[in-house]
């Protein structure tokens, strides 16, 4: 039977699983994906493009399941107008990340949407929640594209005594499979938000070379830093920084961050080149550490009923190749489980 | 009822809770403490001092309960008459971190002692499972004291992944709780081994002053990095670092690593100094990301019986907080929980 949680309950959704709104890659298809299949899709407002939000938006029109859409809040607060073209679409939330959330919590709750903060530490979570956010994301530093340093482990518990029952936790960082969705209940969230594996997913926009690449990537072959933002002139508020797969670019400029500022004129022509040519040895692929978790680019229901399964089964004890231990029954994925009484 | 894996079968114990040999502070009082309340103490063998392992392994004689001795594998190769001394108070395990186990593993085995090695990443699970390591400890960087540096979330599931079922696997990093436990056997672990929720015990051998400071903190708090080595003119090698609170000492020098060493002479009398005064402004209090979690000098037994409870309760999912949410019935901790089906 299907995991039930406050989130779950909040959202009117079947599974406790979020799309993360990832720039570009969460578009309309993946998000009706993910939303089709239970799960909650958040369309990726990212930066604020006006008329890519108006065409996701409208194809969403359609869909009678629940959705959201994110933005980044710093972003945002350049271009507030976008916040009015994404609540016209009539999202169930509101995600916001990286940033005050306050100046938009207003009119979101006003709107009839829920607000969905993601934060990085407790302050942020005081912050959110100060706004009135109605769900809070504790984004370890595991997850891809942006975030902090605190990691998945340290930050959940942490942000769980601190909402104390108030608001739904939802966890984010190094997660891609249901033993993930499962430790993280365990740590006390309500659900999990996913970036990487559902960029690794038939219905993202994403370039497919990246996707490859993300199915190739072992564990461990991911860094955090400024080098990708530096090399596009992107520049980000602190302690905002980037998680990508390290790659020839990222290899070059590690610990070189300064000499790679003094040249930044050359290396962002050249970086912006080589991602117009798809070159992802230059081009940085946004992903997290769960990276080693993925293998392959399914359809994003598929992603979400075999995380959805997974998890039910581990939490449900009916996953017990320990307690047959030594055995060769180790589930997909390689997944262990436990006999607890 | 108890929680059981392959990792309490295969050590003969009652709880999936292992005691990290912290150096100084897993004494023959803590080891006993946390074996005779069915988790598993291991031994601070750390650097490898003879008389001080004499007199602490004497007390363990007459301990019934299973226990085990640590070393830092790189200090006890200068030492390797050392693990004689450890192997004649007949432990049943010898855990080894930090450098090839290889040299001393015929030795243990052929003792009938188990090997525990712990690995912070694959390829040292890999040089650990050719060794014949019986059991492996997967340490995210959160831990206290050395370590790397891969996460919790995910190291975990990717050391589990390989040693597929061929050995138990045990997470350490970041966990002072029974939702740590609870979370690490979703990952896929057999169990759990904690550092720093020990320190802040009533049997650890630790300053109390220490241990005071380790329930005063808040989580977010500490720092992994080379400072404290460096200013006790102990060189490790790499890829290992040490995490410690932060404190003025680390404060002061964090980001000047360089300058440190080119004024290591003075800045190492200077913490000798502090160090022999119990003056943690300076020296280290070495501690784990789980520091925010831990509130009190708890009696060791204590705090295996607390975990086991939470992590138990969890498992069998019992604590239904989630279930009724919103609703202030958070259990002790704030753990949160959650209905499966």
């Amino acid at each position: 039977m299907p995991i039930e949680t406050s989130l779950t309950r909040l959202l009117e959704i079947e599974h406790p699983i979020l799309l993360a709104p990832m720039d570009i890659v969460a578009g309309s298809r993946l998000v009706t994906a993910v939303s089709r299949a239970g799960g909650f899709g958040i369309l990726g407002g990212g930066y604020g493009e006006k008329v890519w939000l108006e065409q996701e938006t409208a194809k969403l029109a359609g869909l009678s399941a629940p959705f959201g859409i994110g933005f980044i809040t710093w972003s945002l607060a350049k271009r507030p107008e976008l916040l009015d073209v994404a609540l016209a679409a009539k999202p169930s939330a509101i995600m916001l990340s990286f940033g005050d959330p306050a100046p938009f919590a207003p009119k979101i709750k006003s709107a009839g949407a829920r607000l969905i903060c993601q934060v990085q530490d407790e302050a942020m979570a005081r912050q959110a929640l100060d706004a009135g956010a109605d769900i809070l994301i504790a984004q370890g530093t595991e997850a891809g594209g942006h975030g902090a340093s605190r990691t998945t482990v340290d930050l959940v518990p942490a942000i769980v005594d601190l909402a104390a029952g108030h608001v739904p936790v939802v966890a984010a960082g190094g997660i891609a499979d249901g033993r993930g969705l499962a430790a993280m209940m365990m740590l006390g969230a309500s659900g999990v938000l996913l970036g990487t594996r559902f960029y690794a997913s038939q219905e993202a926009d994403g370039a497919e070379e990246a996707k490859r690449r993300i199915c190739a990537a072992n564990s461990g072959t991911t860094v955090r830093g400024i080098i990708f933002d530096l090399s596009r002139n992107n520049v980000w508020p602190a302690p905002f920084t980037g998680r990508c797969l390290i790659n020839d670019h990222a290899r070059r400029w590690i610990g070189r961050e300064v000499e790679l500022m003094q040249n930044v004129a050359a290396v962002a022509a050249d970086y912006a080149a080589a991602k117009a040519a798809g070159n992802f040895d230059v081009a940085a692929v946004i992903a997290g550490e769960a990276v080693g978790l993925i293998h392959d680019i399914a359809p994003a229901a598929e992603i979400v009923e075999r995380i959805a399964i997974e998890a039910e089964q581990l939490l449900a004890g009916r996953r017990n190749s320990v307690s047959s231990f030594p055995s060769p029954l180790v589930g997909e994925g390689g997944a262990d489980a436990i006999r607890a009484g």
